[in-house]
C-alpha cells in the first residue's frame, strides 16, 4: 500500500478543530477517528488513581467559553479557537474588573499575533489565552467571564494498537494527544503513528510493535505504572513521535546515555541519509522520553522530530496550525520513521561461510578497472570483509560508509550465492 | 570562623627569614611556628637511615657565611639574604683567587638582578649564589671564603597532622618545608595547608585527614618507606600543595596515569569554577607527587598549584619573594584547595526512590514559563535523572554542566522532600 | 653485515626483464634467483587443488608473441616488454580485422605513453596492452595476431624461509612474485624482503621468523589453506610487503580492525621517525592483507609500503620501472622494515625493582640545571616512572614522546644498574 502526504494532512485537518487535553471528551474523540484507520483498543483509567509520584486528575470538559464587554461584544470566543482557553480551567459566571480579568491573561509580548498554549493540569483556577495586540486594545471597565467547564472524577483515556511479529521482541512506538487546536506539536505525531501503523500491519514483521497513543507526561506515566515490566523485558528499540510534520530539517533527542539501539539506529538512519540533522542530547528532552528513559524504567528509546518542540517560533502557539504541517513535511516525517523501523527490521548480523575473500568473479561479482577492482566491487568485498559473526549490519554500514539501504540488496545477494549466513537473533 | 588572606601573608613573613634545608634546625624551627597554629606531631629520622634506594643524608646546619675581598669589604653576605649560599655547603675558611671563587659560584645571566638557588645534597661541596651584576664586578685577586656550617649525622624532621573524620578511609594533604627565604615556592604551601587544617578542624568531615609537612623529594621517600601500606589502603585521593600563593592562575599536576579520584576532583573544580586553568600532565611533574604517583606506590594524587614551579620567572631565586606571594593570592589558593576537599566530602552517589519523573510541582519545584519549564526546573530534572544510584555527583556535575556547589543545596531540597536517597559509601 | 642501496638495485635489475605470473617458470626462475641469496624452500602445488573458494588454475607459459601488419612489420612485440601481452593470454595464430583486433586491446587515454598492465587469469581469452599513442596510429586493414604460450596442468610455486629463534613465536614477513616487468609494485617487496632476511639471519633473535615468496591473492589464499591453524597459533605480527623501493613517503595499510600489535608498531615508527606519513584504511586494502585479515584468518598484519599500490601514477603501467625505483628508495624501505622489526624484538615490558624514584645521582644518571634536572634526566624519570610492568616499551615510548631507538640504550643502563628488571615474554 501507498501512503501520500495528502491523506496524512487530510486528517490532520479532521482532527484539528477538536479541544483535547490530558483528559476528557476531546481525547475520546481523538480515539475514535483514529480508530477509523488502524484496530487501537481504547482503555480508560479512573481519577484519582495513584500512579508513580502522580495521581490521574480529575476528567476535564469544556462546552463553552467568553470574555464579554460592557458593550455585549465577545472580545475573547471559545468558539473560535479553543486554545484561548487555558487548559483544565475552572468554570466561572462573573461580571469582573480589568485589572481582574489582567490575572487571569496569558500572551506573548514577542509574538504579538499568536495565541500562546497555557494549561492549568494540577493547579485549579481559570485563564484566557489572547494575541497580545488584542490584550493592549482593552480599555477599562467591566468584563463578563464565562467559562462552561466541569472538572470531575471520570478517566484518562489511551489508545494501544499492538501488532504481532515473529518474535515477542517489541518495537514501541508512542506519541501523544493531548493538545487542542495545533498542527506540528502535537497532531503530525498521531496521524504519521496511525499511518505507520497501518504500514506496518500491511507487511509480514520480525517483531511485534507495540503502538500507544496516550496524554503526554501523566499518560506515558501512567502507561508504566502498568507495563512498565513487561516493557523493559521485551522492548529492543522504541521511538516517541512528535513535532513531525513540518517542512523543517530531522532531529532526535538521544536517551539519557544516548547509547541504546534506538539511539544507533536514529543516528545511522539520518547520518547516512539526512545530509543535515541536528541530535538532542537528553537534557534538551521535553516529551515523553522523559519518562521513558527515567531511571529504573531505562528503555531503549528515542524520540524522533523535524522541528523539535521548543526550538521554532510557532511552537505552543495558533501559529503552530495547517500551514505550518504540510503533505509533503508530513510525508517526509513518515518515511524518516518508516527508515528507522526497516532498519531494526534488516539489522542481523552474518557470518562469511568460508575463510579468505570468495573468488568473486565466479559469481559475476568482480567488475575490475584496468587498474583494480571497481568501486561496486570493493564495496562487496568490504561487506564480506565485516561480515565475521560479531558486528551487525549497521555498525558495518557506518564502518564501511554505506547506508543500510544500500546494503540491503547486496546482502540478499551474498545470502543467495551462500557467501554469508545470517546468524539466528539472540 | 572565617580566615583572611592577610593572617596568611602574616604567617609567610613570620616564616620567611629561617634557613631552612631539606635537614636541620631552619625545619625545626618553621614546624614549631606552625605547631603553634595546629598540633603537628614533629618525628625525626636518624641520618643514615636507609630509605627505598635513598639514604638521610647528614644534617647541615649554617651559622654565618661571606666572602670577603682584599679591602675587607664583604661582598656577598649570608646574613643579607640565605640565597647567597648553595644549600649544604661544606665549611671553609680560606683565601682563594679569584679564578678559584669562579668555580663556586652561580648565578642567572637572563636575570643578572636575581640571586638563584642552589644545592648540593648529595655531593659535597661549597658555594655562593650571586646576582649575576655583583659577579661582574669581581675583579682580579684573592678573596675570603668562609663559612660556618656543619655536617653532622641528626636528623631529617618532619611534622605530621591526623585529623579524623567519620571514616578511616582518608584525604592525604602533603606540602614541603626544605626552602629558605622564597615565598611562592615554598611559604605558600605550608602556610595555606596550615590554614586549611584549621578549617578542617572546625568542622564535622566524613573523611580522616592525613596532613604531612616535610622536606621535598627524601621527605616524601622518608614517609612513604614508612607509611606506604597504610597509605595504599586508606587514601582516597591527595593533594599535594606548592605554589599555591601568587596571583597567577590555577593548574594542577595530574597523576601517573591522570585517571584517579584526585584527577576528577581537581578537574571539575577548576572547569567549572575557575574559567582559565591549566593542567599539567605528568610529564610536566616536578614535586612530591613523583614520588606519591610512583610505580608500586601508586596514590591517587595530584599536585595542586596556582603558578606551578618551573614555568614562572621568579621561580628558584630571591625573586620568589614577598610581593610575589600577596594576601588575596594566598587567599584565592586556600580557597581553592577548600573547594577540592568540600567536593570529596559530599561527593555521594545517589539513587531516585520512585519510577518516572516526580510531581516537581506537588513540592514547589515546578516553575514554569508559558513555553515549557523553567531553567531552575530543568536543572531539579536533569539532576534526578542521573540520580539512578551509578554516578557520583562529580560525575553528575559534570553531564549537566552545572557545578558541583551549586548541586549541593539542590541535593538537601531533595533528600528532605524524599525523591532521592544517598547511598552508603563503599 | 651491511646493505646498500645498491646491491638491491642490482638485484632488482637481474628479476626485471623475467615475465612472472601467478604460475608458470617466471615465478621459478624468479624464486630461482632469490635463492642465491636466502636458502628458500620451494613448493609447488599442482593445478586443480582447491583452495577455500578459489582453484588453483592452470599454469601458463609463454615464449612469444607479437602482432604483424600486412607488411610484415611488428607493431607490438612480447620480446621488447612482457607487459604487452595480457596475462593468461591463450595461445592464437591468426589474421584478423583491426574491428576485431580492438576488441583484444588495452590502452590507457590518460597515459597515452604508458604500457598498461592486464591480466585475465579466470576468464580464458587473449590480449595485448599498448600505448595508447600507438593504438591511435593503427590503420584498418588485417593484422596478424601471433601468441606462442600454454596453459596446462602444472603447478602454483611459491617459496618459503624459516628462520628460527628463541621462541615458536613467529613474525611472518609475506610478499609477492607474480608480476612481470614492474619495479615498485613488485620486484621492491622480494627484493626488499630477501636483504632482510639475510639482516635477520645474521644476528641473534628473539622470534621466528616466517617469510614467504608467493603470488598475490591466490598464493596468499593457498597458504593459508595449508598453514592457516599453526599461523594463528603463533604469529604474533606480521607484515606484508609492497611497493617499497620508490622514493616517495611512508605508509602503511591498517589491518581489519586497525588495532593488532603489527598496527601499533607500524604506526610509532612511522608518526616517531618518519616526519610525514600516511595510515590507509582496511578500506584501502589491495594487495594480501586481505586474505591474512579475512574473517576466520584474523592475522595481526599490517602491509608496509612507501607509495601504495594504486595510489602513484606509474602503478600497474610500464612507468613503474628502474628509474621509479632507486637504490635510495629502496635503502630507505628496507630500513623502515628493519626499524618495524627491531621495535618487535626489543618490546619488551619493564618493572621498576624499588619503590619511589631510584637516588640517579648514585647512578651519575642525574644532569641537574639550575632550575630542575636536564631533559635528559627528565627522560629517564619519565622511563622509569612508567616500567610499572604493566606497559611495554611501545606504550612508553608514546606515552613519554621518544622514540623506541631512543629509549633502547636508556633501557640497557638502567638495567646494568639494576633500576629496572625485563618481565618475561608472555
Amino acid at each position: 500500500m501507498s501512503t501520500s502526504g495528502k491523506e496524512m494532512h487530510d486528517l490532520v485537518k479532521v482532527l484539528f478543530p477538536i479541544c483535547r487535553s490530558i483528559t476528557g471528551n476531546g481525547v475520546r474523540e481523538t480515539l475514535k477517528i483514529i480508530s477509523k484507520h488502524i484496530p487501537i483498543r481504547i482503555n480508560e483509567v479512573s481519577s484519582g488513581t495513584k500512579v508513580f509520584d502522580w495521581v490521574i486528575p480529575k476528567e476535564w470538559n469544556i462546552r463553552d467559553a467568553f470574555v464579554e464587554d460592557e458593550n455585549g461584544d465577545k472580545i475573547i470566543e471559545f468558539s473560535k479557537n479553543n486554545l484561548h482557553i487555558m487548559g483544565y480551567s475552572t468554570p466561572i459566571d462573573e461580571w469582573v474588573d480589568l485589572s481582574v480579568l489582567e490575572e487571569h491573561l496569558y500572551s506573548l509580548p514577542d509574538q504579538p499575533n499568536a495565541i500562546p498554549y497555557a494549561t492549568s493540569y494540577y493547579d485549579e483556577k481559570w485563564g484566557f489565552c489572547i494575541c497580545h495586540n488584542d490584550r493592549m486594545k482593552l480599555k477599562d471597565g467591566k468584563y463578563h467571564v464565562y467559562i462552561d467547564s466541569s472538572l470531575e472524577d471520570g478517566a484518562l483515556t489511551y489508545g494501544e494498537y499492538i501488532i504481532p511479529g515473529e518474535t515477542e521482541k517489541e518495537i514501541l512506538l508512542s506519541t501523544y494527544i493531548c493538545h487542542p487546536s495545533m498542527a506540528n506539536n502535537e497532531l503530525s505525531g498521531p496521524v504519521v503513528t496511525t499511518f505507520i501503523a497501518n504500514w506496518l500491519n500491511s507487511k509480514p514483521r520480525r517483531y511485534t510493535y507495540r503502538i500507544i497513543f496516550i496524554p503526554e507526561t501523566i499518560g506515558s506515566i501512567t502507561y508504566l505504572s502498568k507495563h512498565s515490566e513487561e516493557l523493559k523485558q521485551r522492548v529492543i528499540a522504541g521511538f516517541n513521535i512528535s513535532c513531525i510534520g513540518d517542512e523543517g530539517g530531522f532531529s532526535y533527542v538521544g536517551s539519557r546515555y544516548e547509547n541504546t539501539y534506538a539511539d544507533r539506529i536514529a543516528d545511522h538512519i539520518l547520518s547516512s541519509k539526512y545530509s543535515e540533522y541536528i541530535k538532542y542530547s537528553f537534557l534538551d528532552r521535553g516529551s515523553d522520553e522523559r519518562q521513558y528513559c527515567s531511571p529504573g524504567i531505562d528503555l531503549p528509546l528515542v524520540t524522533l522530530c523535524k522541528s523539535k518542540f521548543g526550538t521554532y517560533p510557532e511552537y505552543h502557539t495558533s501559529l503552530d496550525n495547517l500551514d505550518l504541517v504540510t503533505a509533503d513535511g508530513l510525508f517526509s516525517g513518515y518515511s524518516f520513521v518508516k527508515d528507522c523501523l526497516k532498519a531494526v527490521e534488516n539489522n542481523y548480523k552474518y557470518k562469511a561461510t568460508m575463510m579468505c575473500e570468495p573468488q568473486l568473479g565466479k559469481y559475476n561479482l568482480y567488475e575490475s578497472g584496468i587498474k583494480g577492482a571497481s568501486t561496486n566491487t570493493r564495496k562487496f568485498k568490504n561487506l564480506i570483509a565485516y561480515c565475521d559473526g560479531q558486528n551487525d549490519l549497521l555498525w558495518i554500514a557506518e564502518k564501511i560508509n554505506c547506508s543500510l539501504e544500500e546494503l540491503l540488496p547486496m546482502i540478499d545477494k551474498l545470502m543467495k550465492i551462500g557467501i554469508i549466513d545470517r546468524l539466528p537473533l539472540q
